[in-house]
């Protein structure tokens, strides 16, 4: 058998932790429902080569620990909780490498009656959810990361996409007036992490991608495509903070339907969709 | 081979027409974005028995005739459209024995920027998405149905199941405080086919099953049960509309973490969730 | 409020209790993993209309029952597993007035090595789920059904669809020679519960399926539509069952990619799939 | 605004172009449905930063040429395939400075009849799917790629986890005797394109991995772990091929079901799944 092998990389850990966090002001209930992973690279590799345990934190204690954590930290934001847990493995095992945390949450709003908050109960509303993520190596700097995905933006007009590279494989028409849809993906860096207001930096992110996605709300912005929308999405959210990591905007096409056969006239009323694409900018500033 | 079989139900149809209709007033835009399903039952089955497609309405045939409709009469409600689709089938076709409806709305929001309304950009905001049927035979009424499915909704307190039956089986502790969490699905039935207001009662519909669930904002009201909730969600339904057909409280249970052996005591702060169960309630009304 | 309420139906219960039974003969292991629901309406429904819970059998308990059956019977066979649950809350608790099981399969098959097979190691292999259903009214008979889903079949040839209905809504040619694809599903009944093979008859019936659906393997046999492919895959699980409760090809259209403004033309060989469609047929026999 | 920004990466493309190619020789049919991403990186940004399209290949394009690509040559084999793909980029736009092709088979298989093959009927047998990759920067070696995925394994027996680090947050028992259940996933590189024998060497691979998960027909191989399981399936596989990416066996713990307050001894008859976890390794030889 072969013999000499060199490992490359090898991480372990738990995915999809999810637990909720109630907190209690007197009568007034606050809750963060999250999902956590959590991933460890250690200094030695003998748990895949020999078979020897003897280092390895098992995943049950992993789940463990983030559950003692959240129990006794809360989670405040869900960036200080994936700091927090980051912290605790370096600290506590040296055996530990690497440690990399993601915290998803699940959107619960408290609920409304008539304008009035109720004290305890939530409805879960899917409109972009958020995630950060918290990473290290021994020695190295505690880099905290945040996003959004499951973002759904239409607009319906003041979008099109012209003068693009033609040849004979080209069967795409040029349109100056299409639907714009998709579905939004936005990570950021905080950089070395340090004392940021993560809740108002990620609402304030969540406004510039709406803003620079439909434009101003008497007349909106024309997007030439999919690619400079991005663009402009990753410019605003640069004014907010240092790097921008990856955008995606999964897009979702929408056809007109041809209705001449059927004798109709559709002047873009009724389209249909297919979801496909995957364009993407990863970047940086320098500022 | 065996010859004397009795046909009981033969039924086709197109499952997830899915378009969008876009409305115009000047510069302002409106969305419906839906998904139809249309089924059919001829009065004869000789496309099953003989292979004799002579009457066969094929699924593409069924596709454009919705999209035609939707061209044509726009959407003003789900309702209305459900209605539009079945009468054009029974008018139209002399072989349809049964035509049956299914409309649901994919649940773009206008977006807003500072409290403006955009004239044409829009969110997905998927907390409760509205469907309705609509259905006839030949000769008999058209009867029109509505709901909500996907509605997600959590009380942390005011809740319990306690004085249940107990066997040798029975592992489950009483509890008189525990999370109360589920995904709500809720139709209706509004009869034969009226002048009703198809999108107000639907709204006040949804606020009735959100009180119901949740109780007066600043105390809540105690649940004894899954059961008793739906119960509750039932009778405020039954106050704007005659029937309900079907209410499903799919219940999430959220355990107490048990932290003795790490040392902690967890005052219910947290939970971890498990997704489980399907209590009903069947039901209509003697006025 | 409202006071005169019928309740026409209630149940509850507890869906997807997943779990595996070990069963070993010596140092050879035997699984079957299943996913089984338990339903059950009781006598009255005081826990509904008065939060009176003392009838109510919790969902918990359900689920220990099953699990607590499964470690005292094994699962010889799906079917009678369902039996078995049927009858014990059928004869445990006289507040049951009606039971309804299903029982699902994971698709668990042994490993081969060179034609060996292995002792205790499996693969999933999801070509095709066997599930069964069992139901009880109190002073009723037993009644078992037993199914086939998610059998995706194609075959590439011998299938059309021609000479339907046509009219200015029609847009869809006629095809002699098409890919007919789609996934299946079929449910029969057992009748009342006698002493059946149920092994044997499902797997029978699963090549019936199959060779109904495909026609003698050097030649094949002629589809004119879904629905008489529906017919015939009926009338020979009729020859093994005296009921067919449902029938459903969920069809997947393939339709042939047009190349012409691609300066190509394409003889059938490049196709897009889309996934619509839903013919179907319930039917019962007269012998 | 900001100005001085760094584009460090922009990537386009299109997902999911699924399509079936059928191959005929005489009355026997050949089928093989993919689904392709073929993702672009151009020579300049100019689309993202000015909303010039001069250059951009449209996503419909591609799709095009994929479908075309598919037509002309047929797919020999999924990696040959994947390098028509790159090579066709490669040499046909002077601006792709980078192209990236993914494609993955749905797994038909041709059906049969006792034991006698059918000319043109199949089933879909999902029991580890097939993928490959391939890849060139321009000026570089075009590199491929090829795996498996969703094939999911199970033994019964031994396979245990002792002798682990050990501190307050462990609650994990020591087990010898326990359950290994996981979904593989594994890539290897044939790094820069050659003559392989493609479909024999995945089909190689494949018995590999089923071969070092399970060990010996009679007996079994004792796993004290998951990660000394996933090194097992990666030296046998570096037997094949010069390099491992990346394996990933995605586990999936069973639990046996404590029975003691139910009155029983489960001696691990009775167990639970609960999918949670990740293990994996990257690595490579050096031979």
């Amino acid at each position: 058998l072969i013999k000499d092998v060199e490992v490359l990389n090898c991480e372990y850990g738990k995915n999809t932790i999810k637990f909720l966090r109630l907190h209690r002001e007197g009568k007034k209930h606050f809750v963060k429902e999250v999902e956590v992973c959590t991933h460890l690279r250690l200094t030695s590799a003998h748990e895949y080569l020999d078979g020897n345990n003897s280092l390895v934190i098992p995943t049950d204690t992993i789940k463990n620990i983030v559950l003692v954590l959240a129990k006794k930290n809360g989670i405040p934001t869900l960036e200080q909780f994936a700091i927090d847990i980051c912290k605790h493995f370096m600290t506590t095992f040296c055996q530990v490498a690497y440690v990399k945390t993601y915290v998803q949450e699940v959107p619960w709003q408290r609920l409304h009656e008539n304008g009035v908050p109720h004290i305890h109960s939530f409805i879960c509303v899917p409109d972009g959810i958020r995630f950060c993520e918290a990473e290290q190596c021994r020695n190295g700097p505690l880099v905290v990361f945040a996003g959004i995905k499951d973002l759904k933006l239409m607009k319906t007009t003041q979008s099109g996409f012209e003068g693009f590279f033609k040849n004979e494989h080209t069967t795409l028409p040029e349109r100056h007036d299409r639907i714009l849809c998709g579905e939004l993906f936005c990570k950021w860096s905080y950089g070395e992490c340090k004392d940021f207001d993560f809740d108002c930096i990620w609402n304030k992110i969540r406004e510039c991608i709406i803003e620079a996605f439909s434009g101003p709300p008497d007349c909106g912005e024309y997007s030439p495509s999919y690619q400079k929308t991005v663009n402009s999405i990753q410019m605003l959210v640069l004014s907010k903070v240092s790097q921008v990591i990856e955008t995606v905007l999964n897009n979702t096409f929408y056809n007109v339907v041809d209705m001449k056969n059927l004798g109709l006239t559709n002047d873009k009323e009724v389209s249909k969709c297919s979801k496909h694409n995957l364009p993407r900018l990863f970047r940086n500033t320098q500022p």
